[in-house]
């Protein structure tokens, strides 16, 4: 928890008095010390991050936003630089080169010792998104001859320079990856046991290549502190962390709602996020939409006249519409989360259609009925509206249930498609969808009333 | 990952190799157990659970559907449940309890030893969702006069019993809480150190009437392992680990997720779930929505005459109808998720509604002076329809930019309404915001049409 207020530490600021500030300001976490940092003016900001001991700085670095770290970077000394980033892991050091321009990207590089530019080189070789790109290179590695007492030794010599130290990893010379063993299995061991006899075997890796949310999602299935990542020939590269498939979770989570709701992702929380900054992220969206819907309102218009003689028809248009768009947003949230998560991959997408069909059928039928009965006792009988003919229930209800069964096919095909031509299928949801199934519906109704109704 | 198929695993029951069996299932996770438990018939089911050793049968079982686990309960001799009970922590058993009917919860409760008894009840005390519900009482507690070898003496003696050994709780007499140590700490620390002197005393702590996914999103925030639960008076009642933290999390997500595309949350995968529980999860929202889109109807239906003589008005509703939905997804989105992860309380229900129509005014204005340039350009130039009059056009215009401002206040105030009324926010989505928009926005345009267009 913060222990000192932003007006404390303005005080402490007016009387100068640095010993108390530095002394204040190593007691928090890095979490809280960026938002301390970051709601002072800027010229206070690099004066007060001087005072922070060198490890809780690049922490506190690391949870600050973009453009305030890379104002920071660009004013950095070169010898401050090497201290930030030779306290900062790897991994966090490639996220952060992610993130950055190039010219900033160039003086992180150039502030790491020859070790580490060599690992970050390595990592950003891999794919966005796969395990590779988002591993650390950081871990504690056993042999399966070390007694207790050597594997605590490593622990201990390593330790500090680790993102885990709670799971270490036994390999053979090559890093050929035979077996994890964790502290408290060591710990909980009979003294004279080895590594080799305590390690686990059946192990759960990860693959350079696989994509990130899977990772993290194998960590969370079997309760994992960290998983180990290997190349194609089972040789050890690095490790994920479960603290890392934490956020990477809860960040994919966040961007798959707002595409959900038609919105760019923002990179604070809402709260912290500027009116004009929502603009940003909502109206090129909205804009989309508004002007997509052109077509469904083309539609309509060319049925204008056959509307203006069956006025009756019109009043249910929102209906058909607003359940076609549901059962999409269905069908399409329900594949977009199963991609996400791993359930589903591409060649599921004929499998899911089938059962898509399945779903929709029944539930297009039985809507059908159930809103034919409507019509029926409310429309007809209680509102007596002659107007709601017979035939008028019949085409609005054989639409009702093909507008269903239509929306979950298009729905779940969608973000398949999207995924096939390398687009995240979040953007295939809910919105987009309903634009889509608008037009269709719109065209099997008119078609129906065609027919039925001799327009 | 698994290392016995289902089919090698046929094979040897076909040849009674019980022994064989035994040391298969024995290395194997519990995740991946439980799966291929659930994939063989009910009767070999029992006989295979006995072959498997009681820590790993445990594990399994958590891991197992709650329809399966009920059944194994109803079956399981006294001793049998006592050695299973005896295996689980506390809290996975309160999260059992809670998903069982009341005469399997009776067995439950009385296989367990009156110490674990009395504090599955103190738990169950908690209210459903806070942090006290889902706190296991399984921790080390270690003082701060303990000497290093003291405190790997008894993080050696009851590690087996406690959900994590690497976070430690320094605890004074009566149970108050003053610091926490890591067993990284204690094992990088120099040999004469005291627990004392290593542990943190700027705690992070949660309070036992606290929220679950706040609480949660606090770990992940923090990077911590686990997460200590303190009563009122700062006593140490439980802790909550990064692994619960991160299953919280994720099926907090998965739910809003569900609630957003109008379907019940199911329990398992798309893949595993049939299509009778999809058709079940999604039927009664459907019908839901379907019907109550009858209030559209009769608000269309009773400008019928008017809208027959202005035909080309009718075109326009599914644009104006779509674009007041997504507005309110998009404020509603926002708000559900910051409601959620903690970044919104009810109190910011006013806040939000000024950032929100600030937000919904910017955007309603463009998208209003947008459609009247493409109506200008496209409808009355490209296709001279001569219907689009320069009245029509502002009479759409206007419409268009008071539905998206009343659309983002609806969609932002609603989940906080849903909220106060303690109902989950999240059934405020897209798809109930769109069905009232939807009725608000005709009512504006056929307001302006009477005004403007004098039918």
């Amino acid at each position: 928890m913060r222990t000192i207020t932003t007006e404390e530490l303005d005080a402490l600021i007016e009387q100068k008095r640095y010993a108390a500030i530095k002394q204040a300001l190593s007691q928090e976490y890095a979490v809280d010390l960026a938002q301390l940092l970051e709601e002072q003016p800027y010229e206070r900001i690099v004066p007060l991050f001087r005072l922070l001991p060198k490890g809780l700085a690049a922490d506190t670095f690391l949870e600050m936003g973009t453009d305030l770290q890379e104002r920071l970077i660009l004013g950095f000394s070169d010898s401050e630089m090497r201290a930030l980033v030779g306290e900062m892991y790897v991994d966090d050091t490639v996220d952060l080169i992610e993130e950055m321009p190039a010219g900033v990207v160039k003086k992180i590089i150039a502030s790491a010792d020859p070790a580490m530019r060599n690992d970050i080189n390595e990592i950003l070789k891999y794919p966005k998104d796969s395990a590779g790109s988002v591993m650390t290179t950081e871990y504690i590695a056993l042999r399966a001859a070390m007694t207790l007492s050597e594997a605590f030794d490593k622990i201990r010599r390593v330790g500090t320079d680790s993102e885990t130290i709670y799971t270490c990893y036994v390999t053979v010379p090559g890093r050929k990856l035979v077996g994890v063993v964790t502290v408290k299995d060591l710990l909980l061991a009979k003294q004279d046991a080895t590594v080799g006899e305590l390690m686990e075997t059946n192990l759960i890796v990860a693959h350079t290549d696989e994509n990130k949310e899977e990772v993290s999602n194998r960590i969370r299935e079997y309760g994992l502190m960290a998983l180990p990542v290997v190349d194609k020939d089972g040789l050890l590269v690095g490790i994920v962390t479960v603290d890392d498939a934490f956020d990477i979770i809860s960040e994919e989570s966040e961007e798959d709602f707002s595409k959900m709701a038609a919105t760019a992702p923002t990179e604070t929380t809402y709260t912290k996020t500027s009116v004009f900054t929502l603009f940003k992220a909502r109206f090129p969206w909205l804009l989309l939409l508004t002007l997509s819907a052109t077509f469904t309102g083309a539609i309509i218009s060319s049925f204008e006249e056959k509307l203006a003689a069956c006025a009756v028809l019109i009043g249910f248009i929102p209906m058909l519409m607003n359940s076609g768009g549901n059962s999409g947003a269905q069908a399409s949230v329900a594949v977009i989360r199963g991609l996400s998560l791993g359930d589903l991959v591409p060649k599921d997408a004929l499998r899911v259609l089938l059962k898509e069909i399945a779903v929709g059928g029944i539930c297009g039928v039985l809507l059908a009925l159930c809103n034919a009965l409507k019509m029926l006792l409310v429309d007809r009988l209680l509102f007596a509206n002659p107007d709601v003919t017979v035939w008028v229930i019949l085409v609005v209800s054989l639409t009702l249930a093909l507008t269903v069964l239509m929306a979950k096919a298009v729905g779940c095909l969608l973000p398949f498609l999207a995924k096939l031509v390398r687009l995240d299928p979040a953007v295939m949801a809910a919105p987009v969808i309903s634009t889509l199934v608008d037009a269709m519906s719109l065209l099997i109704y008119f078609g129906f009333a065609v027919s039925f109704l001799h327009l």
